[in-house]
């Protein structure tokens, strides 16, 4: 049967189970387009931005644990995915992007759209190729999503030129390649980790990635209190499975100071799928790690590895049973807080009231600092963050959650300076109907910026700064955005009043936004 | 008197008077932010997106014949701005980005916002550099200075590390660099072209850049009535003078076939700060250039030449004499439309209403294809226009342009879907009280990409394809939207309406928004 590139591609990605693309096409990539309508098990997905299409695609391969494929319009259409794919990376998200170019020919006539595309995929990619020709397809996509498969999941950027899309396919056959297996841990490692554990210093197990589910918190869990050494979370992950009937863990604090205290008596770190703890950002005069200087890190099992296999052979090491005791967090309601509106009893309503098996989408920023203190015990929930600081990633990694999994409710704790950046996907929300409840933390400020100017021995911020960072003059209207985009949203200005609006979200299906002003 | 890199940094901008900072700053510019409280004759422009920064930085450089500066954080803050950066360096705009880095000595710890910041801007960028310390803070913005100054305008972008904003200046004085000469032709180059009008056949000269303003046209337009040879603007140009007092002329027209029919008479093209034609976009079997194979071009004055002074030697050389007559567009009032509004009832009301010495933005994409016919005679403005294809240019050009002309009126012509690319860029226009009427062409659609995938031979858009390319399902709703960025706004059907709409915007102060469904 005859196919021409775009229809290798489109049957490359189906063959690998990958049947959603985010995407924002333009003329380039009008070949894939009108094959996608030759695949109706293909799910297209627009958003009105690519930051919207990167995050989504990233908040999709989260929770589905495969990649999505993405469709983006030349170097400038990459460019704006830009920092959502530099957050997918830093949360080692499986991803497939494709990426349309000009026809080969017509390349060296330096058209208006003509970029350095590889140039501006490099630096978020860590794979990157042009296909040559039709009749590369097939095997170019195929390592794509090898690359992005393998652990613990990376990004693959291909370009696909448009006379590589149209023109046919003379030699090849989609053939599905067989899923890339994790690391293994070696024998020298789990007896140096458990010897370390033995020695008798104040030792932590750092966890991250696939570690953070709720089967590797169990096992953590047990080592910990077979043990007496303590886990904790890296501040950054892409995914943590919390709430009650699981094992409560908290993260690196993001403030260097607190950080700092909470590591203070730790004596040996052990690495499981983390990163040894850094500021993120260094401030004059003060140290960029956390570690005390005497401390030493063990580099037990990195993320390439199969975490839950690493954990459970230290644990069988150590000689813990398999039914040792593990503290499980218990469901318990909290009292619902009343008067004027704060973000700590945002969190203990969200707390309260969120439904069993939620997605927690977290952009909140500052506001959010607290939220694991008042949700240890709620329903159990999975925990998506910010993973590479590039702000902009609540809304788009809420859609792509709730695609993701369209049983479950999401719920996107988003700042408002934040949210600004792809308020697109409100739009997204509401055409693909998702169930999505979107908190708007509205301090009308870059809150975090007014404590960094302090932080970095800036002082205060006068008449120039505050104009920076100071969302005043005009207040944004997130009901009204909302409403232009097809969102129903409310305000709330007290506890009972989100109280009362998030319990109304819940109880419903679709997308729905409250803006709480705090 | 002490000064640390960041007060440096500004100092250096100001005597290069450049006093106008478009900005979005995070935790590793707090000293940058810092430092304009201290220079207070440095205005800042909060962008709510970089894509808005950087736009907005086009548009002024554009009006004001100088660079702005941006304020962007880290790389992904460079990668929002990349598709308005790609846009500036189609437009040859001088622009100097300040991007904020982590302090050197923290790099090795790859913090999350960590990425490889002169990759991302290497693509959009002529100069690309990464200041080592604060004493290196002058001499490396002066270079940056003096890179974006050059004919015809380039992007200079400085990577300023943390430390080296808030680490003393022990060394340096800021000393104002006079501005780069521009080249000029030679004298084989004009009797080339001088020799080329005289030989009898049929001669068109393409102009863009300088060559576009009125005192370019007026010389062109002279030689063009003395010889008969035809004049012609480059498809896409930073900036025109047009409407009544000045010269008409056109621009090649966007789509291939009509292209090529317009120029298939011309034997020879002289180019004056202008490419040769190409096509936009390849498309199967149609050839990437305009002109018939046999026709020969002359690269007569390239954009790095004083452009005004290549015409007039040409004239000279051609033996025109100064007062040689020259046809000027009439002022002409249109009769106003009625009925059921489309895009050539809003060009020819914007024609007929528009205030004198206005500034055009025009990202109205299809919509907009015919606007010129409909305003060679109104009233004499500025043209600005889409020139890289990387959609969301409009609104932040239009904040831009704003801030450099704050005594005329600015009209952005915007397409829905390329709007929603950069609409942040609506709250600056409330915030700084712009001057700005923003038309909407609201089709709900890109209406572009069905005609592309016709043209590219994809076909008609199916079910997947239409679900990519409709922006149905909720449609957009531009005066809510509007409403939530705190610019006030409303909706017209008919010609009567937009009319009524647009002659109230333009009889006050400040921004405002018209919905034209069309």
């Amino acid at each position: 049967m005859k196919m021409n590139g775009a229809d290798a591609l489109c049957d490359t990605l189906l063959a690998h189970e990958i049947d959603v693309c985010f995407a924002n096409p333009g003329t380039s990539e009008m070949h894939f387009v009108a094959a996608l309508d030759r695949k109706p098990e293909m799910r297209c997905v627009l958003g009105l931005f690519e930051g919207v299409v990167t995050g989504a695609a990233d908040g999709y391969a989260r929770m589905a644990d495969k990649p999505a494929a993405t469709l983006l319009h030349l170097g400038s259409g990459l460019g704006n995915g830009i920092a959502n794919l530099h957050n997918a990376r830093r949360a080692f998200t499986p991803m497939v992007n494709i990426v349309g170019d000009h026809a080969t020919y017509h390349l060296q006539y330096d058209a208006p759209l003509t970029s350095d595309i590889e140039g501006i995929a490099k630096p978020v990619s860590a794979w990157v190729r042009t296909t040559k020709s039709s009749d590369d397809v097939i095997n170019d996509a195929s390592d794509a999503i090898e690359v992005a498969s393998a652990k613990p999941g990376q990004i693959a950027t291909l370009i696909l030129p448009a006379d590589a899309a149209w023109n046919e396919v003379q030699n090849g056959k989609v053939t599905p390649r067989a899923k890339p297996k994790p690391q293994q841990v070696s024998e020298e490692a789990v007896r140096e980790a458990a010897s370390a554990i033995r020695n008798g210093k104040r030792t932590m197990l750092l966890l991250s990635g696939m570690a953070l589910r709720e089967e590797g918190l169990v096992i953590a869990g047990r080592i910990a209190e077979s043990t007496g050494v303590r886990i904790l979370a890296q501040q950054s992950n892409g995914r943590m499975q919390r709430g009650a009937g699981r094992v409560a863990i908290d993260r690196v604090k993001y403030r260097a100071e607190d950080a700092t205290a909470d590591l203070a008596d730790v004596d040996q770190m052990i690495l499981i799928g983390a990163k040894e703890p850094v500021a993120f950002f260094a401030y004059p005069g003060k140290p960029s790690t956390f570690l005390k200087p005497e401390a030493t890190v063990i580099p037990y099992a990195d993320n390439t590895c199969d975490l839950i296999h690493a954990l459970q052979w230290l644990a069988d090491e150590l000689g813990i049973p398999a039914n040792a005791p593990v503290t499980l967090n218990k469901r318990e309601k909290a009292i619902l807080p009343t008067g004027q509106l704060n973000s700590n009893k945002i969190a203990t309503v969200i707390g309260a009231l969120m439904p069993e098996n939620a997605v927690v989408v977290d952009e909140s920023i500052s506001s959010g600092r607290d939220f694991f203190n008042f949700t240890h015990s709620s329903a159990p929930h999975d925990f998506l963050q910010l993973t590479g600081g590039a702000i902009g990633i609540g809304l788009p990694l809420a859609t792509g959650a709730a695609i993701a999994c369209p049983d479950r409710k999401v719920v996107a704790l988003q700042a408002d300076g934040s949210g600004m950046y792809t308020l697109q996907a409100l739009w997204s929300h509401a055409r693909e109907e998702l169930d999505i409840v979107t908190v708007i933390f509205a301090n009308q400020r870059y809150a975090i910026l007014h404590h960094e100017l302090k932080n970095v021995g800036a002082g205060v911020a006068g008449r120039n700064a505050t104009h920076m960072l100071d969302l005043v003059n005009p207040t944004l209207d997130w009901v009204s955005l909302a409403k232009g985009m097809g969102v129903e949203g409310a305000r709330a200005s007290t506890a009972e009043e989100f109280a009362d609006l998030f319990a109304h979200a819940c109880s419903r299906k679709g997308p729905f936004l409250i803006e709480a002003f705090i």
